[in-house]
């Protein structure tokens, strides 16, 4: 890229982002946006492959300065599929009626160039205090197995440890200013598999119906108020996704029985007594039945202290809003940094992310920048 | 056909029926073997096809004399497709070791070609008192939708009425003499359809799950115990034969979820009664849901009495067993013979029915000639 858009503006430097086609596991130049802006404010930047060979994950770690405190801007580059229906390009960065379109403005390119903008101000204003850093990873959206988690474990091998990480993903539901997130329940998934012995309906005692079996486990999960909320969290919620057996013929009796369930739990729980509890529903209605558990990761909590506080200020100034403080939604890699140092989020507008035609307002860019810049004021970088 | 076969031979007659490629809704010249037969021993035979124009099912009801009794045998000519694995051509009725093979011997050829032998005998020895009749259908294993029940409405314009029906399906499970079934089980099939709303499992109250509606919904069908049975019948059951999602996303609430429950009921219930329960049941839990029922046939029992008797004696006579009389099983057309008169089934060994190297013993096609042969003459015919 000849002309590299000015690191302190933020849309134009979320339309190099955007136009950059990093559907997971793709990067397509996206962390190299990333890497020269953070070049040319001074940043030591190294660039990150982890996993296996010739399926590595792109990974971007930088710093600047190595006085404390040192504040820290997590995020990813890489975006989900477009899909169908888009009224323009999504990988041209468009700028229509006040918004920018595309796959990734929301979630969270536009957050990625609005900590970039508020760094490079940040300099311009003065010299730095404490230290900065970046950690931004290629693979959020797909497995997250080298991304984040693997930088982590690189920077405590490297012995770099921020005080506090912001990570820039899409947390207000409509209005700028309106949520900060400071946990994430946990989520797990299990599939819970019953053999039984086929058979004709005729002669049921000849078989081994596995729906029987399974629906009582269902119903004996799905009975259980798992809690009701707790300080800073919703109640914990079990879903079942999907139940699959597959048997076109009315008169079979059939050999398996599948179910699928996730579970979305508060601090209440952990996987492992989740999976206790399930465990024993399933030995009281089909003891041979198999079990395949998959922890995408334990619910945690930033205990609300002054860095939320400060970050609480900041969003206040500049959107006029007092930001609720929240752990609702899915996961995001906040899962994996909290076992480093506090962590917490504020982002933009997630109304349209992973949806046809994404977009997020010029003017919205342009706050978070702001919330970003008054943040690390108030942070004493 | 240049030399038919002689009607007193069953196993020749059976070996001309096998060669018959009348895998429904095939006839292949199945019931011209039986007219030829019929018509040999001087019975009035009528070809009945039923059903829409280019798909017709053909049948056969033929009648020997005029007064009472009126002895009528029933069967088809019809057999499931002949699947992979036999070590003979399932159309060649080889025989082998004493035992002929071949798709439809047990189910229900080797029935047809004893009770076509044993008329043949029937008149070799002497005037016919009464009269005897055939209902020989091509549609058994089919839909069964023009098949004998056509032909049964078809009798009563005629005003044909049997005054008892033979039917000769395969009704002993592993010895001649086991079993006569004098009724069957209804049977109906049920599907249950959820509809709910689609979302995002990180958010339940945004959405509405349908299989959170459908579990409870099985779960109080699997938990009733429909009866303990009756004087003459096992007790009903309710097997639940596959229940479908086809969600393969572990982060989303589905839209649909479907069930699909086959009930096989005694004379303590009728689909009616049934459907009944499983609409108060769905009501409970899923107002909205949709229900298909689809009634096989409702249960129907011929009480034992003189001709039951009469046909357990011959039994008795020919194999040295007392047979044990019952309803157990699935569905045959007897379910519709019971409409028009008193109907009790007795065949062949049915162990290898529908399965690969379909056979009997030539020794049970002789013994079935003689019993039917046997139940004439107590029958009075």
């Amino acid at each position: 890229m000849s002309h590299p858009s000015s690191p302190s503006n933020p849309v134009a430097l979320l339309q190099d982002l955007l136009r950059c086609r990093s559907v997971t596991p793709a990067d397509d130049g996206a962390l190299g946006v990333v890497a020269r802006s953070l070049e040319m404010m001074g940043f030591e930047v190294t660039r990150l492959a982890f996993g296996p060979e010739g399926g590595q994950t792109p990974n971007l770690y930088a710093r600047l300065g190595q006085g404390g405190p040192c504040l820290c801007f997590a995020g990813h580059t890489d975006v989900v599929p477009p899909g169908e229906g888009w009224s323009c390009d999504p990988f041209a960065g468009d700028i229509r009626d006040g918004h920018i379109y595309g796959r990734g403005t929301a979630d969270m390119k536009g957050g990625v160039a609005a900590a970039l903008a508020a760094v490079a101000r940040r300099l311009e204003a003065g010299p730095l205090k404490g230290s900065l850093a970046f950690l931004i990873t290629g693979d959020e959206e797909g497995p997250a197995r080298y991304g984040t988690r693997s930088v982590l474990e690189w920077m405590k091998e490297q012995g770099e440890a921020p005080d506090f990480c912001l990570l820039g993903e899409p947390t207000n539901p409509a209005e700028m200013g309106e949520v900060i997130k400071i946990g994430r329940r946990g989520s797990m998934n299990v599939v819970i598999t019953v053999k039984g012995t086929q058979g004709h309906v005729a002669y049921p005692h000849l078989a081994d119906n596995p729906i029987h079996r399974l629906v009582p486990i269902l119903h004996d999960l799905t009975s259980r108020t798992l809690d009701h909320g707790s300080d800073w969290f919703a109640p914990s919620s079990l879903q079942i996704t999907s139940v699959d057996v597959g048997n076109p013929a009315t008169n079979v009796i059939p050999a398996t029985a599948q179910a699928r369930v996730n579970i979305r739990f508060n601090d209440l729980h952990t996987s492992g007594s989740l999976c206790n509890w399930i465990e024993d529903v399933v030995a009281c209605h089909a003891p041979e039945a198999d079990l395949d558990v998959a922890v995408s990761g334990e619910s945690f909590l930033t205990e609300p202290g002054a860095e939320v506080e400060k970050l609480s200020q900041a969003v206040q100034a500049v959107t006029g809003r007092t930001p609720k403080l929240d752990t609702g939604g899915g996961t995001s890699d906040a899962r994996f940094i909290t076992h480093c140092c506090p962590v917490a989020e504020f982002g933009l507008v997630g109304a349209t992310m992973h949806k046809r035609d994404e977009h997020v307002s010029l003017a919205s860019v342009e706050q978070l920048t702001q919330v970003y810049l008054e943040f690390m004021q108030r942070f004493g970088v």
